[in-house]
């Protein structure tokens, strides 16, 4: 019914992976700022600066930096955070609770127990139509498939 | 009572006022449906449904109802719940974690102890100068204020 509904909606982007690695480990290299250093960034752009306050309303910092040099920073908030199982993500604030300049998407990555791998969603929810498809053009599925590459090497590491 | 026009930030919008009644009062008119049906729409207009999910991701369901029988829907999502202290709310989402079809503003009230009375501040943040402008033209100090008059007349009363 609405489930249905919300994965047909055309606001949404999503990426799903069976990874093989403990949900736990996924999560760690979600949250941990030196972990999320060496896969979060589709390279060869990186990481410069991470920093993570973990619980709904706690900030989210993250700069990429490309391989020219130049610096971009991402603020946000997070708005849900079950260990091991969900982490919700906005850009729509700064910090809690100041409106970002542009609402842009809402990440929901889940982490689910599937046949003794982990099912891993990355599911990306704008507020329009056009922010969607923005983001789709930007490149939304190779670099987050890209990332999702990065992130099941560095769990195996792990 | 007054009203102090505290407008830091041009996309946001300012109602304070030192009630004459403890803030655990306060907060319950705020978050308890049969009492929430008593002040929170400005009279004649009533509130025909209410529904209070008190908890950051839970939801939040106001029908406001016209005094010509018409009926609005207000959809929302708590962000933040301090109890006797702090509520955090925004129509950004309709619920945990749909993104709503127009982010218009967050609401934070809190309620502080000041002298044996409460200060109540609502602040209503929003994404645009635009829909600060439009919220304020819409009737939000008018409006807000006269909902402000009734939560403290009827927390003297519980």
């Amino acid at each position: 019914m609405t489930d249905t509904a919300r994965t047909a909606n055309d606001r949404e982007l999503v990426l799903t992976r069976l990874i093989d690695a403990p949900r736990e480990k996924l999560f760690k290299c979600w949250t941990q700022p030196e972990l999320m250093k060496q896969w979060f960034a589709p390279l060869p752009w990186k990481l410069s600066h991470v920093e993570v306050d973990l619980r709904a309303g706690g900030s989210s910092k993250v700069v990429m930096r490309s391989p020219e040099g130049q610096e971009f920073p991402n603020l946000g908030v997070y708005l849900e955070v079950v260990p091991n199982e969900k982490i919700v993500f906005t850009d729509a604030y700064t910090e809690a609770w100041v409106p970002s300049e542009k609402p842009f998407f809402t990440g929901i990555i889940t982490f689910e127990d599937e046949g003794g791998k982990t099912r891993y969603t990355a599911i990306a929810r704008h507020w329009t139509v056009e922010d969607r498809k923005a983001h789709e053009e930007m490149g939304f599925h190779e670099g987050w498939g890209q990332c999702a590459d990065q992130l099941a090497a560095l769990a195996k590491k792990i």
